[in-house]
């Protein structure tokens, strides 16, 4: 089975946007056996998306468009759709009763854009958007032979009627040309190190390297009918090699594993940030169900607020200044007493671009952990970019918290 | 004058490696004034990028490939290129004499590959990589009516021989067939109240709707000699039907402009986080500088927290609870005074998907914000996604100490 993927949106192809949804499609695709042939990326231009649509639909099994269905002037995916399969638009009052639910929950939508979006073409199933408004839109031919699904341009529901609608309706079958895929996530060590540690595997099996800062998922693939064995057998060599560097599989991340371990142990962690600046504590309550072990922390930008707030003593600003190993430790002991949390996790260092010395240059973290009355330290030197320090910091923090747990 | 991007590379189409350098190159094209019509992405074989370029090419006043010009197997680019266009592929020997020459001060690459590197299809020139080895390719038609251009993949790369080589040889006229471009920044205005609100002026104006959550960007469009002239009184149309909605141009932030605000009025900022969980101060912090204005806060997940750090009313806890505006206003109260900040912000609410309840149902967020000795505090009522719940919430928090400070 393969499949085009059409994007719509003239923020595209001016550089507004950088096309992500294409980027996701595609990889959901591909886990689900199905080739992708190519991408095509069109304006908000009716006879160019009718143009597109003529050239890819032929050749696909499966056309799946972003973009488009939403209720402003240059949202004209549904007519072009309606036009190129010359079907007329109906308005779906099953559909338009669902919108009006919706918006008594929400707020307020002028009628007139409800009933555009509850328009549908003659034939084409609605597919429910359980995050905004605009229902997709999905069609398969007669013979069942081609299928044509229209999704929302806004990546969270684009993605959440993809898993909730579309996979389900993908009749995939499962047979010897079908690729299989793996993703093992890795912390704390670089692209380049993990790259010497795993030549031999790399050179005998295919394994992508996919970094993003302070981790590297691993995807594995293997081809055919023993596919699955092929996988395990790699994983387990990968795992004999990486030990605990290997932190999940597939869609897991750091602060659902921390959130999981910490959960199991029925255990709660407070957070003290200087440099991340809240990200350590966003990451981690972006788990549903994060109350049940997060009970809050301080950002502590400023040194007064280190001291009044946790407990930092003046002194050791004075002598080691607030990015030292003794400040994070200060921090963590600080913020786990004033929070009553099991743990206590502290960053601080210099994001960048301002505030690097020759002693403790742009890049410098320390990292602070205390666990009941045990405690460690970690330094970082990362690298010029204020953002990316952020992340790398954070995610590394967590790291360490879950290295942690672990060995509880 | 118009382009046609096309993107080249298996990795796209797996969703391993999201197409930035499509957009990037997008970016590019239109502030030249160049209006690409279509990006298409295809995989790493011959045939593929062939047929793409036959039905490219005769529509495009520019084609312009990324990628495949390397010297592993899957590049094809160009034995693809000296097929489509009829001609040889000859051995340059300037070319690699350059090449030569890189490899005394970069390290060892083999001969072989050199050489491949070096083949050129006849009259086709060599565009220098300043950053890589792969030189890209360029050509033009005997009438010059049509150019090719051919870059490697490496982003670096790319970017490097477009400005330096590719620029320079577009003869781009500055004449009425030229786009000129403005975005507009709003928060606070659901998309659909916007459109109605702009509908007289989307009648008669390019402007297309860029939604994130609790974001809009408008993006203005106009054509010819007089566009800058046409936006100006676009742009002013907009701002007087908008007012204060319109934060910014561009590439503004709310963090940004709420950073700049609070530098010109020299004040400081504290937050207190609930459901947000410590993202309103990570965006903050995102903006290098912040540390002049930004203190610190506190994230209080718990009550105990809220109680203990922020000094809310056990009895408004119990008689409210604490998603409600005297637990928002006592938050914000209590990070003001325990930092010691001009403005104190609070966000409190329920993110989901648990925690909801008949009166207080996943999505009901209420901000609090005090100013000196004055208050307010704002009422949300979001949707069921967590993550979304808390991104709005943040930037409707950064909106509502912007329009404060706008009042100081």
């Amino acid at each position: 089975m393969n499949a085009t993927i059409l994007a719509i949106g003239d923020e595209l192809l001016v550089g507004q946007v950088v096309n992500t949804n294409a980027g996701w499609l595609a990889g959901q695709l591909t886990l689900l056996g199905i080739r992708v042939r190519r991408v095509v990326t069109v304006g908000d231009h009716e006879h160019d998306i009718i143009d597109a649509m003529e050239q890819e639909w032929i050749h696909s099994d499966l056309l799946l468009t972003s973009g488009g269905l939403g209720t402003t002037g240059d949202d004209v995916t549904r007519e072009a759709v309606a036009e190129f399969f010359g079907r007329k638009l109906l308005l779906n009052t099953s559909v338009l009763a669902r919108l009006q639910e919706s918006i008594m929950e929400r707020g307020q939508t002028p009628m007139a854009a409800l009933e555009r979006m509850a328009m549908m073409p003659r034939d084409f199933a609605a597919l429910p958007n359980p995050v905004g408004q605009a229902p997709g839109l999905h069609y398969r031919t007669a013979r069942r032979r081609r299928t044509f699904v229209a999704l929302p341009g806004p990546p969270e529901e684009m993605k959440a009627i993809f898993k909730g609608s579309v996979v389900a309706r993908l009749s995939v079958r499962r047979d010897r040309f079908r690729l299989s895929h793996r993703t093992l996530c890795t912390a704390g060590i670089p692209e380049s190190f993990l790259a010497s540690k795993l030549a031999d595997l790399t050179a005998r099996f295919e394994i992508a390297f996919l970094p993003s800062p302070g981790q590297v998922r691993l995807r594995l693939t293997a081809l055919g009918k023993t596919a699955e064995a092929s996988l395990d057998a790699l994983e387990k060599a990968i795992r004999s090699v990486l030990g605990d560097a290997v932190f999940g599989t597939g869609e897991d991340t750091l602060e659902l594993v921390v959130g999981n371990l910490l959960r199991q142990q029925q255990r709660t962690i407070a957070v003290a940030e200087s440099c991340t600046g809240g990200l350590v504590q966003d990451l981690l309550t972006n788990v549903p169900g994060s109350s049940d072990y997060v009970a809050g922390g301080v950002v502590a930008y400023d040194n007064r607020v280190k001291r009044m707030l946790l407990g930092v003593q003046a002194a050791t600003l004075t002598r080691e200044g607030a990015v030292s190993r003794t400040t994070a430790l200060e921090m963590a002991r600080g913020v786990q007493t004033a929070i009553g949390a099991d743990l206590g996790l502290a960053v601080t260092g210099v994001a960048g671009p301002g505030g690097g010395t020759k002693d403790k240059p742009v890049g410098t973290v320390w990292i602070g952990l205390v666990d009941g009355d045990q405690a460690e330290a970690r330094l970082l030197t990362l690298g010029q970019d204020r953002r990316r320090n952020k992340q790398q910091s954070a995610v590394l923090a967590l790291d360490m918290a879950r290295r942690r747990l672990l060995r509880h």
